[in-house]
């Protein structure tokens, strides 16, 4: 059994209270006490805990992690990268699952009552002011997959979604396509907005293609079928459509391939993410990459930063996205 | 800001030291000092953080979630239940990433540091000694997904997995298939011991069906992939497969399908787990469905129940598994 405060009372011929009094920082505590605590807690291997450690340091070693979309495959890559990361310097990762909840007060309330050193807000449809609220409550946060800003009032750590809007508009107007299609995440999730945009933009110098945008009701397999299927109902697909994300494009596919519609023969899809199940070979999606581990390495590296150092102004840290090229668009025309 | 210790013993008029022990069981103080701090922490709202609460009432309410296969989609569904579970209880999860680490030592270490109230250890794969290591070191534990067993060290909620190798045999049977094989996960995981013991139990009441049996190197899409690719390249296929799980039933599907084979009308498949990809159209695996939610909420309520009343002989929670009919198998023979 570890060796306890208690045992240490013991040995220094002292109270447990004055025990506790020498590892509490402000606390008081005679020199002459101190003196025989130290020296006990030394002779016994005495190790306070990290919770009477925290209370000396000032620092938990605890991280809170906080997402709101745990059913995307693509938070399994997420999970295990920021897990793994923070572990490997010394930290621990204290998971918030906020399921719908698009409140932070919650998460910031508990995050204080653990004294966690700091916030990763993992999520790219929560909008800037949910990460501002735990910098205001004194949290060092860093928003990964947050919304590309000049002047972000939090850190935030990502892409440049509207960049990667135009990417995949360039990517459809490269194959010949003449009708095309967003069919997006949930319209209020910035990275949905920001996609939306970039794509609009390329494309509104090519008068000729006819585009158009919907909206699944989710970044998930079951919304991105639904909302194709309703697109089917409606009247004629698009040529191609540039899908909000990995998952909506493989309910998208589905959908598709469920209405006898051959991809890419008769409809061209590209997703977005590269999680690991669009390079899986029953699938093939041809997708745009976001740089997952370079993210979270980022965000780990930031909000340790900030833990040592507060009060910067609040940092912006963008990382390039590129096309992974499978089995979900017709060739490049020459 | 919210209220500090500080704050309490201006107002109280005692020194800080004296509200920390008013706080902190078995620390000396008088019973005026702890009227007039109690006073002073009610007029003002002080609550005492969860580290501080945590030193008083011995809970931190921080239980432990040890896993090793951040990979495996299943721990999507995983992931997200416990986080819920443990929040809508009042709990928080901290979250420990094994990777390929299987020495307990290190996650005991650390949970004890940050006094954890409880573990779930969630994995199908590591034997019953690793969940004991936690018991033996003072921690309540209820291993989740662990081996079923009359007389467990520790608490076990799950499946019986020889029971379900057998349903999985008695499905191939059922269906006429006369060469059969068990496509495991790794033959160190207990889960896949169980389950070729109950596939051979059941089929040795069957002589005329040939059995092999062979080993992936992991629960994961290219491991399955890579040991059907070698079996294909070995020689003629067995008629259906019964594989490890389903992320590993995936891959070995698109090998077959690579290979040119037609799943079922060449070769039959079932999977186990039912995690949500075996659903997607595109898949459309059939598979042993093992009652994830059933088993999170009872490993849950378990552990809860043996931080409150310790001591008690180890207890063993089974849940049945039921077969669910997709695509990937020829119908039932009349």
């Amino acid at each position: 059994m570890p060796v306890t405060l208690r045992d240490v009372a013991e040995r220094a011929g002292v109270s447990t209270s004055a025990v506790s009094r020498t590892f509490t920082p402000g606390a008081s505590v005679s020199a002459k006490t101190r003196a025989k605590v130290e020296n006990a807690a030394s002779e016994l291997g005495y190790a306070p805990s990290a919770l009477a450690s925290a209370l000396s340091t000032g620092r938990t070693k605890l991280i809170g992690l906080v997402s709101n979309n745990f059913h995307n495959p693509v938070f399994l890559e997420v999970f295990d990268r920021f897990t793994r990361g923070l572990q490997e310097r010394g930290l621990r990762p204290l998971l918030v699952n906020l399921s719908d909840e698009t409140d932070p007060a919650n998460s910031v309330r508990m995050l204080r009552q653990y004294s966690a050193d700091g916030v990763i807000v993992a999520s790219s449809t929560l909008p800037p002011s949910f990460a501002k609220a735990f910098a205001d409550a004194g949290l060092p946060v860093v928003h990964a997959f947050g919304r590309a800003m000049v002047r972000p009032d939090v850190h935030v750590v990502g892409i440049d979604n509207i960049e990667c809007g135009r990417i995949a508009a360039r990517t459809l107007i490269a194959r010949g396509y003449q009708r095309v299609a967003f069919l997006g995440g949930p319209a209020s999730a910035t990275s949905t907005q920001d996609r939306a945009a970039g794509f609009a933009t390329e494309m509104a110098g090519h008068p000729g293609i006819t585009v158009s945008e919907s909206h699944a009701a989710a970044y998930s397999f079951e919304a991105g079928r639904a909302e194709m299927q309703r697109l089917l109902a409606a009247g004629p697909p698009a040529e191609a459509y540039f899908c909000g994300d990995d998952v909506l494009s493989i309910g998208a596919l589905s959908a598709l391939r469920e209405a006898g519609l051959a991809v890419p023969e008769d409809v061209g899809l590209i997703g977005f993410n590269d999680m690991e199940m669009a390079g899986w070979q029953n699938i093939g999606l041809t997708t745009i990459r976001q740089p997952i581990p370079e993210i979270i390495n980022a965000a780990i590296d930031l909000v340790v930063a900030t833990i040592d150092v507060p009060g910067d102004r609040p940092e912006a840290r963008h990382f390039d996205c590129t096309l992974i090229e499978r089995a979900t668009l017709r060739p490049k025309r020459d």
